[in-house]
Formats: C-alpha cells, structure tokens, sequence
C-alpha cells in the first residue's frame, strides 16, 4: 500500500491566530483520516510558513508516495484557478514519481450546508 | 412563532461566479433549514451587492423579527472581528425591535472536518 499525506492548502494571514485554526483543523483531519492519511499538514499560499512548495517537499522526504492537496478556499478566485495549479503543475515536473493530486476547492463541497447549520447555535 | 431569516454574509468577489457560489449555498441553506427560516439571503461585505445592510434592511422589509447573520468566512481577521460585527451593532441601534444575531464564523465550524473530507474524492 502506498503511504499517502494531506496537504491542508490555505491562502495564509498576518494574524497568526488565523493560521493557527487552520493548523487545528489539519490535526483534527489527521486524527479522523489516520487510516487514509499517514500525516495530514497545513500549509499557506502567501504570508506564512510552510509554503505549498515546501509542504510538498516535506512530504515527500517523509517518504510518502501519494500526496493530495486540499484548496482551503471559500471562492473559485484567482488563487484557486490559477495559483494553487500552478504550484502543484511544478511540483509534479519536480517528482514525476510522486503522485499527486489536487481536489476541488472547499467552497465547492456539499459539506458546506452542515457546516454553516452547525454554526446556527452559537454566538460570536 | 417569530418569523426568521438567515443572512450568509460572505466577503464578496470580483468574480460574478464567485459570488453566485455563495448564493448558490444560500438557496441549498433555503431548503435545507425552511422550517427554521422563512427566508436565507446571500450577502457580501464588499465588492458585490446586496450589501449586508442592505439585506438586513430587506429582511425587516420583509416582515422577518428575528435575522440570523452568519459570517462565511475562513479567518477570523479584521472582517471577522471589527466589520461585520460593527455593522451588526448598527443594524441592532436602527432597529431595536428586531433580534438580530451575529453566529461564530464558518472557520470554527465543526463540520468543517467533514466538509473537507468530502472533497478527497473530488478532483480540480
């Protein structure tokens, strides 16, 4: 069986209170796809460490041979067309015998009904 | 009973078809939730109407005591933070007989595991 990572791929913040909830959900993903997933990272487009390129990098020295990258963005905007694409369309030319796979963008999952229900009960 | 709306308050695109993602989820919302809510209205806080004080001042129109504004937002930055809580605040000083309830972020959603779990056999 291949040995499989996640990575978590989102635009990044100055505020690194909003990076730090993206790395908690990358844990929480870790612990509910441990059996899909040996490592589950976050990374950032802009503004933050890791890159995109870098968690590639890190994944792949980890010996993981399969790689999915995950775009953690609400809206099909530039970063998600064109940007994140880009990155992994390298990445690929990088390690051809990587196989890595991009999926749609967060904005565009069915989850996302469930997720703002959940939300109904609590107050900011 | 009270009569209620949701507003889902997204940031707001440049991008027509980003902005029809979000009212797209809006009118799953509508089905998904229409014993809670009578009406689910997309909102943007820039770039793109109706603004969020323009669908509060349409909900109250409307006949609805009670709004629900929930921000679709990853981060909680400044948007999260001061803007639309600010706005909140004023809607709540212009109509003082109306609920108005400002819920947590999409960010801190728990159904955001499953969300992006829903994505892994999905492809860009």
């Amino acid at each position: 069986m291949k040995s499989n990572a996640m990575i978590l791929a989102a635009h990044g913040s100055r505020l690194k209170s909003s990076n730090e909830e993206v790395a908690q959900l990358a844990a929480k993903l870790s612990q509910q796809l441990k059996q899909r997933f040996a490592q589950v990272e976050p990374a950032f487009l802009e503004l933050s460490p890791p890159s995109i390129e870098d968690a590639i990098d890190n994944c792949v020295a980890a010996g993981h041979q399969q790689i999915t990258v995950v775009p953690y963005f609400l809206a099909a905007g530039r970063h998600v067309k064109d940007d994140v694409p880009a990155i992994i369309a390298q990445a690929k030319q990088k390690y051809p015998d990587v196989d890595i796979e991009l999926t749609q963008h967060l904005g565009l999952s069915t989850g996302l009904v469930d997720a703002v229900t959940g939300l109904l009960d609590s107050e900011s």
